[in-house]
């Protein structure tokens, strides 16, 4: 089993504030990541792989697939965007790190099986780097 | 004379639109810039200020000055806002990273003389990362 | 589970010298780093948190109160310090990156539950980078 | 256990090509990979080593000792090289990054314990850094 | 004038010669660059582009402008190629890095009134970094 | 005229200290970089060499030559070492970065001349990273 990990990029604005808070908890809360007009990240993802390498091409995946899966299903919808106004799934709940990462997982996962028809590569992990000194990831089995 | 450029960043969330263009103008001159809703950057700020050594410190500036002097006049004002809707500045004017760095470069300039009564260094240079891959400056002299 | 890794930075200087081997065999035991005047690095520190994400706030911890724990009881004592001859539990065992690893661990473990009294996080990792080149790290769970 | 993690570089050219795909399969696997004149990167390598920590000294391993290991067997066959035309393995089996590490692990272990007489240590993994957005890694215990 | 700065990337493979110096020679002067089977690096080049701001757009050049002449005419020749069996220039002439940065300058300034003909931006420097050790510019005017 | 820069590295520990002042006033001036038992850095080196491009060879000079004498007048004083104690123009002068710039250049000034006897390359500036976020350079011609 070889693990291959890929890095993209998307940059996006965002607001912190949980529905079911008042107003000074949600300040207490978030501090100025609460600010109602919002604020912006450059965002890093990695997205690891784990798989059998084919003998014949030496490659696990053909990394092209995992782009196209990543563009259509991720970086379309996240990229210059601001995610609470315009990703449905972050209109109730904050798009926290914690909550970005888990919702690309299950984004990919959604469309995993028919990306790779042939081969069965196993999502190992979603890493993303809200900042150089904020990295989140979930790396249980798919 | 030596050099001192210090880093700082800030996060902040944006909009490209020019107030004289049409809807098809903007879209065109900013491409995905000119989403209605926004979008965000964590921008790296490079100021450099050229000085004489004293000779008795081993030092052109006292570093905490001009960290006061960006917090207060640059960092408070941009960090973790909405450019557009909290910048009184950029509410008219469209805050790409070029007008970042005029903007930037004015408000230090307008309290620089305060900020160090008794040596005379020169704010030499403002350089904006707004991503790694496109940098701005600004380095004539003051 | 959501993993949750927050960098810190700390600068100070050190010697590595075993006190149970002779002169000959430090020398050749650590090289430069046994320069009796001691020398210094810029260390980077990964600290991972494992945890449950709480549904409303969409976090797995308050990151201020890591923050503080990690500035009462790691930074305070080891940045811009002399490890050797400020840090009681370096007096006697070499300040080696492998030893600072487990000294950190052992700080923060002391003071986990009261730091997290209501959450139940766990101390998964401490990383450092001695350099950009040698990493050290601790993974067994607390 | 502590985990320690070296990183080295080494410069190569190679091309991608499956000997057993016609002209139209390799073109369309490995897209400009496949240019027969070839193309170069800047490969970067992680060995991370697991053991115990020597209490006298407070070092896993030497580190010399897996430099020398790094150097003999691997860095000295690699960089500044074709990996097709110069390294036996790699003139049937396309030089994949894949391959590399897989190729990089067999060196070390057919090595490992001559090189590590007296103490135990566990290599855990092989990554490398194809490009920062291409990372591969082994890290089955051997 | 504010000065705008982009960077690109490209992978190449080259090999170090002299045509007019002996075997001896060319291996003395370029030392394992000069291995007859070549290798490669992962190049990164910065073009810098001095301008007038725009008043309305706030912008000094439209950055897709560049990036189509940097495709077309630079990194469409040199992106995963051999650059001495591929590219007319270095076919007699060694690819260092300097005369790759004045191959560079040479291409984007013959076509650099066409593809901005009504702003007049100045190209004021090519920085290429052969690794993040070695860099190398030109900077004078055109 | 090209201008070809290089990096280097040292680690080093030092105290900043004004013998000239008082304990209070170097308490003050300095901060915790004024520690009796002194901290450590990791510094970063940037020599940058202007000259004319030997059309032969395609270089504008030998790295190695500048290597040697990087080696042997700055990093064998410098890495490693306890600044205040082992450099001699460091003990009664505050190893500032600053005065660390001007260390450096006064000793490549000093065998510039016979560390390059045929080409005239200009040693254009000395750039030194003292942390990612300070950066001193001296840059007027020798």
């Amino acid at each position: 089993m070889i693990l291959l990990t890929r890095r993209y990029k998307f940059s996006a604005s965002h607001r912190l504030h949980a529905a079911h808070l008042g107003h000074e908890e949600n300040r207490e809360l978030y501090g100025k990541c609460n600010n109602p007009f919002g604020h912006g990240h450059d965002y890093t993802i990695e997205v690891s792989v784990a798989g059998e390498m084919n003998e014949q091409t030496g490659k696990v995946i053909r990394v092209e697939v995992l782009d196209r899966l990543m563009q259509e299903r991720v970086l379309s919808a996240f990229d210059h965007k601001n995610l609470n106004a315009e990703v449905p799934e972050f209109m109730a709940t904050p798009p926290t790190t914690e909550n970005l990462a888990l919702e690309i997982r299950k984004r990919l996962k959604a469309h995993w099986k028919s990306a790779f028809p042939e081969v069965s590569p196993v999502l190992r992990r979603v890493r993303i780097y809200e900042t150089k000194r904020n990295i989140f990831e979930i790396s249980e089995h798919l």
